[in-house]
């Protein structure tokens, strides 16, 4: 596809060269977001945050995208203060905020909205996440930090053996990902969840229609034993009849340190689209792993904001000019490592 | 007046020489607007952007014309987070605030608050909305715009012929627009309302007085058939004790591309204040003239940055200074057209 | 202390030198603050300005204060956007938006989470106040106010005599600021107080360990007669059984330009922490008393900016680089003088 000045609204958009292309970007963007180098490339440029629904990580993972490359961010949180609720049509908020700004990123509760903002607006518009349908800027991070964990161990995507945890079925996340995934070649796909939460069988054929290896389990354990990443989501108790039989489940697909001792081979990465649930008894990814060198939730994080900065610098077409406008900076450097 | 220091209180504050001068400034900041240049003349300024009622379109319009101009803004959003609720007089409010901020842009549901903080503010405040008083620099904007549709047709304010429809009782925008023409000379007027939502008797002796022609019709047929700007504004549904009276008058004032084309003179501009309501049965202004180049809606919020700049750079006291420090930027360039 | 890399959570971290310090840090911002200079020392750092619980006052404080170094910043301002209502653990929140910022101010309603939420930081975290615990930087802008309004007197703090009025049992404020009085020589503090509201036996013993005078007394006149500081605070409603007993309390401590004639020395400076309730019966100090010279209330707010640009100089170790990356300003002066 061809960056500049296009909305980057779905997963389906992009072929392998694009998400190489991205990567690539993504990857320059490192002495930005690790602060050894500042920018001013997008100076004066303004990035219309607009979130009608909230989402606060999100939303300033992309606020600090953009504030990296030195733009400015003008931003709305939720519709208490919106033209929306006294009848305007997305056409018209799509066409007065997009003469404010150089750039959008949008998040709205209802499938397709953005894609019907995005119709109308006179500038790029990224997808924020829109209800239950898309999110491709969570889907590219959580690619690009497998791409990452692999690579430190001298691998590629390519080969890749992951484990999907939990519920397959409502998670917008791991359904992306596996758009992506069958970009490439030679995946080992373990889906565990319960039989109620299963992956969208037409995703399942997707993926082995990629050529790729799909295990449907509910064994953890296993499935667990013999991967490169396992990815996790939560199990949400509004998914059962009760709250004993969502524990039950919960129960059956929670990963702490000792199960993680005792199954996985040694290095397995452990991942999770965030946030993670800590309340006891809800909690799929115990907190008795967060010194384990191997769990990457928090490099997710990180990732996201080099993966949004590509975005922003391809679509309006800096990147070639991000370290003309760039100087050394000397404060206070963070224990940050991406 | 002189613009250096003062707050932007009321549109009364202007005479014509006033008014040239606003629109002299607000077309030099066109480069910056349109991302061919960018300036950090305000470098280091900060605007307190202080919304103490929701308006998202006036907010940003207000933050993005800041940001153009180099400065950074502060903001708040609402009473919620307000020490207002904890018995705080607006003096104090004013005192605190104005030590932080370069200059303040304030919104407030209650008229006359605006003004009152002003007093006490040490920094230039200008008026974002108090209640049903006054918004002065959407009358600005307004008539910037009417200017700038005359001008790509070698006219003229004065001569203009305008029709102003709808809620013309209760419609702030419209009263401001009327007070500002009267500064200009022979103006064709056309006031199209429900009887029960008709200008204010002292609006029209104004407007008489200023020597231009007012007629009042109910016939909104005859009243486009021969003017330059057609400005429609919203006929709100409380206004009347039906939903069905409030229809039916709604119906007799909806502009639509089929009326527009039988009764129109060619090229005819179309206004509106925005939000358009675009709930069938409530939409004054048909979806169906979006693509009529004559409908200057957007081109109006467009033209609110360039007149917000303005205010900013003439209250303090940088228009001389904007392109001394300025670069030209060469990020993608928005198909935005001013 | 060290202050690079270091957490601000508690006065307890601070000795004589530390607050020094920060004191002459502060006074090197005064061009900055003033708008004579402009500084883009931290340009392309963000602050993390995350405030789970309302409060414009210091929520803008801060982030000017971080605008006026030239850094960016990112906020939230409530719960309802966040993660946290999902179940997500301080822990979590903390290594997420620790990896966007290079600093995070953070205000939250609960005793001890701003230090749970440091402790999982990769980045310095300034308390902006947690619940009844503690407010670092409004201890000490008071202090730096005192400081100030005493040098204009060829004084210093050592020997100052101060009184702290009203409700001194659950006023944060007035606690840390005995606690950072308790770092200096020979106050003589009087306290004063309803018996219900009177300031907790241990901090009256940490003061007179430090060999401070410290009387206890309920009679507003005679503890104003000479003082160079009249510190009020507001006594609220809540805190008594009934309407009227809280009226008659606030009547016997309410310090208006009468008493304030009649009793006090001349030149005594009247300090409050803000918001002051202004509401008729309500008010600690009368708005009679507002074009008194010595009413340092507003001088408090405006070295709130000072103090908080210094702490963050500090911390991200910027102090001796402010100037290289400054340019004088030529915007309009505001009338602003600390």
């Amino acid at each position: 596809m061809i960056f500049t000045g296009s909305h980057i609204l779905s997963i389906a958009q992009f072929d392998r060269a694009d998400i190489q292309r991205i990567f690539e970007v993504a990857d320059a963007m490192a002495p930005y977001a690790l602060r050894r180098r500042v920018t001013r490339v997008l100076e004066g440029a303004i990035l219309g945050n607009m979130f009608f629904e909230p989402s606060t990580r999100t939303r300033i993972s992309f606020g600090c995208a953009f504030n990296l490359l030195g733009g400015e961010v003008r931003e709305t949180t939720g519709f208490e203060s919106s033209a929306i609720t006294k009848g305007e049509s997305l056409y018209d908020t799509a066409r007065v905020l997009s003469g404010f700004s150089d750039v959008i990123c949008m998040r709205h509760p209802q499938e397709g909205s953005v894609a019907e903002f995005a119709d109308a607006s006179r500038v790029p518009v990224l997808n924020g996440g829109d209800g239950a349908n898309e999110h491709p800027s969570q889907a590219l991070l959580d690619l690009y930090t497998i791409r990452k964990e692999l690579a430190s161990k001298g691998r590629e995507i390519d080969g890749l053996r992951i484990a999907l945890i939990g519920d397959l079925k409502y998670g917008r996340t791991v359904h992306s990902l596996c758009k992506l995934l069958s970009l490439f070649k030679n995946i080992h796909i373990t889906l565990v969840s319960p039989v109620e939460l299963a992956m969208p069988e037409s995703i399942v054929e997707q993926m082995r229609e990629a050529g790729h290896t799909v295990v449907v389990t509910d064994d953890l354990p296993q499935s667990i034993s013999s991967v490169d990443i396992a990815y996790s989501t939560r199990i949400q108790e509004e998914r059962f009849a009760t709250k004993e039989e969502a524990d039950m489940y919960r129960g059956r697909f929670r990963l702490n340190q000792a199960i993680y001792t005792q199954y996985c081979e040694p290095n397995t990465v452990i991942m999770h689209p965030l946030p993670r649930d800590s309340r006891a008894g809800a909690n799929e990814l115990d907190n008795d792993l967060n010194h384990n060198p191997n769990l990457a939730i928090f490099r997710q994080a990180d990732n996201g904001v080099l993966v949004r900065m590509a975005l922003f610098a391809l679509v309006l077409d800096v990147v070639d000019q991000v370290d003309k406008y760039a100087r050394d900076v000397n404060w206070y450097n963070s224990a940050r490592t991406l």
